[in-house]
């Protein structure tokens, strides 16, 4: 039997991302041990019952002796966790987070001690749906997985959490913080955030009827089910560049629906084409 | 056996909606015999080696002697096809559409003989994809249809239009023609315009990376994919409701994103627990 790459990876944070990280991690042989972490209790009892990890009650105990930290709390605790699990960290543990912005999480990490390392990571593998109890091993399968070092870490460190995302099933990519950050509002906060205004638009029309609602409107809306308390941490520590995108939204919005208001044919069939053109080069091979 | 409903259903325009009206008829014996039309000679072709209809090369050989003409050509069409059809429809005979918006429709409707009966109807079962390739027999199983008598047409004609609609698989409702474009201006012409707009912003933005797209880009922009040549005719034909509820959505897109630029996590969090619940209430059984 090959020697697992880390003896004990520790997953702060158990629901959807870090369940997951245990479900796959644990099938794919990435450690000796692992133990988790869950703010709430029914969590914990739920990650018990998976029999994957040790689940502690404290959160000090979880990250102790272990060679890798996972922290997938959401984005606007996840700099509450740096500050309590410092202490408790192992010298030479390496931290990895999931969160889905990067600059503001590498800001909060320069507290952890000076003894460990940290290599931000965020997954793209999240789903409407949050929550231990959705968590499952082929979550990462696929999935794009940026890394986002800071530039100061030992090389090694970065290739080891590289190396433990694409271990889970993730493909990898490497990029600066501040890029992943422009890159995730304009293909993932900006596009939540619009849907969650188209959907409160929809309700505001009088022809408003769930009865007529078909699949267009259900796919462009999917996303605007996400928790809020996810997404409002992601929106606001995304906000520069979410409200510019925002901004972007509203200019392309007036501009269809100032051309269809003065029956301006030729302009709303370019924009409707470009729509389409640029709509079908997502699903064309990279 | 039993006696279909009709001797002669005929299709004008058999791409996506007309070809499964055909398909779709054809296999619940709604006619003894169908007959259809289509624009180009590919389709013609397409439809021919179907083998469920006699296909015509010129329009007014299609709708002789049928007893229920199904006009199926884009919104924007629909009034030069009345034009066309009307001399060569049988006296008696019934016709009806599927276009989806209504009252301009209807007001095209008042061209056709006095000898004919018209009954629009909105089967809502569209797709992104366009053309008879497409088409299929299951098309319309469990989709909702509005039906939009004009109100001085006789009740026999409204309830044998609907009943067809019924007989292909849709769960027909009857609505005035204005209020059937409210309707679906707000779940499906507004969501499709924004949806455009959306895909034109996230282009727009400097972080635009096809590849970190994920699903929930994807499902946001899906119906962005559709054909602008049938669009730009439905939002034309329903420009002042689309209009209206695009001002609505440039209003929530703007004040989303306000409350983020002032760092307004109340009033973040409130707009996306609205959303969240509008959301899910589409995905509750009514």
């Amino acid at each position: 039997m090959e020697i697992p790459p880390f003896q004990r990876i520790a997953v702060v944070g158990a629901g959807l991302i870090g369940g997951s990280v245990l479900l796959a991690g644990s099938r794919r042989g990435l450690a000796a041990d692992f133990s988790c972490w869950s703010r709430s209790a029914a969590s914990r009892r739920l990650l018990a019952d998976l029999g994957v990890a040790t689940v502690h009650e404290r959160i000090e105990d979880c990250v102790r002796g272990a060679d890798l930290v996972v922290v997938a709390t959401p984005v606007d605790r996840i700099e509450e966790t740096f500050a309590t699990i410092g202490p408790a960290l192992a010298p030479g543990a390496l931290v990895t987070d999931a969160g889905s912005v990067k600059a503001a999480i590498l800001r909060a990490a320069r507290r952890l001690p000076g003894t460990v390392t940290f290599v931000g990571a965020h997954p793209m593998a999240g789903s409407e749906k949050a929550g231990a109890a959705h968590a499952n091993a082929d979550l990462f399968a696929g999935r794009a997985c940026f890394v986002t070092p800071a530039g100061d870490e030992p090389r090694a460190a970065v290739e080891r959490v590289a190396a433990f995302w694409r271990g889970l099933g993730c493909r990898t990519t490497e990029c600066p913080a501040d890029r992943h950050d422009e890159i995730v509002a304009a293909v993932s906060h900006v596009p939540h955030a619009a849907a969650s205004a188209l959907m409160l638009a929809v309700v505001d029309q009088p022809g408003f009827s769930p009865a007529a609602a078909g699949t267009g409107l259900r796919d462009a809306t999917r996303i605007a089910a996400g928790e809020e308390n996810l997404w409002l941490g992601i929106l606001l520590a995304n906000a520069p560049a979410v409200g510019a995108g925002l901004r972007s939204v509203e200019a392309r919005v007036a501009e269809l629906r100032a051309a269809l208001e003065r029956g301006d044919a030729a302009t709303v069939n370019r924009l409707l084409a470009e729509a389409r053109v640029a709509r079908q080069s997502l699903d064309r091979p990279a």
